[in-house]
């Protein structure tokens, strides 16, 4: 658990730096099956004006680019917002073993709502899943961000 | 029709080209508001070692970054496959107004089958759909790359 929340303190932090950026502020981290801390990063789609540029595929890219391999089995992917349909179907195709994250996303998340990408039979990996660690923090850091924007 | 059968045979080609680099023979043609054809690929997945590198999002990326604008109002997608449930959410997020599809996939799409992306209300963006162009063909490429590689 200690573990657990350090992951999840880094990827907030990310979340921290993104909204610095006037980013959407998520942020995530990957970890291998060692537990090393591979990769980590937030929200780029404005930065890099790229829509798929989302805190998630960004680490997933990333660290396949760097082991030259499409697959990152038992690896974890921490990220403070619940993964969005794109992201949940790229964890999916990574082969990545567990997705722990802090806040659901009633309005566009992919896991617990609307297409729900890992309980259709066209799904064909599913990683164990840890919610609501830190939702607090991560879900505040949204709102105050949408609330300053609106 | 013409040019929806124009557009989607340059797809195929692009299908022709993968299958020749060992990739899943699947390709995208992405057409500008003006029908002017913008980028063209086909599946990477092994090539560039990214699970992410589907023909769909390596056009929407490349045209983004070229136009530097995370969004492709106006534009239309041509690909020989229903897009999976990772690339029709990249094409909602990209805001593109167009996809045109060959062979339909019941095993992995998110388009008419499982997921069905567009039908939930965690989408926020549903492009106009058309498919079954040259759809024989598309399917046929596809079919005959798994049967030789069993």
């Amino acid at each position: 658990m200690k573990k657990i929340n350090h992951y999840m303190h880094l990827a907030i932090e990310q979340a921290r730096i993104a909204e610095s950026c006037n980013e959407v502020p998520i942020g995530a981290v990957l970890i291998d099956p060692e537990g090393n801390i591979k990769q980590s990063s937030h929200n780029l789609v404005i930065g890099n004006s790229d829509p798929t540029a989302h805190a998630e595929l960004n680490v997933i890219r990333r660290e396949c680019r760097s082991l030259k391999n499409e697959r990152l089995n038992g690896y974890s992917l921490f990220v403070t917002l619940e993964p969005c349909p794109m992201c949940a179907t790229a964890i999916s195709f990574a082969r990545i073993s567990k997705i722990v994250y802090g806040a659901s996303d009633r309005k566009s998340g992919g896991i617990e709502v609307g297409p729900k990408i890992f309980t259709h039979s066209q799904n064909h990996h599913k990683p164990e899943i840890v919610k609501g660690i830190n939702q607090d923090i991560c879900s505040h850091l949204l709102k105050n961000f949408f609330k300053l924007r609106r």
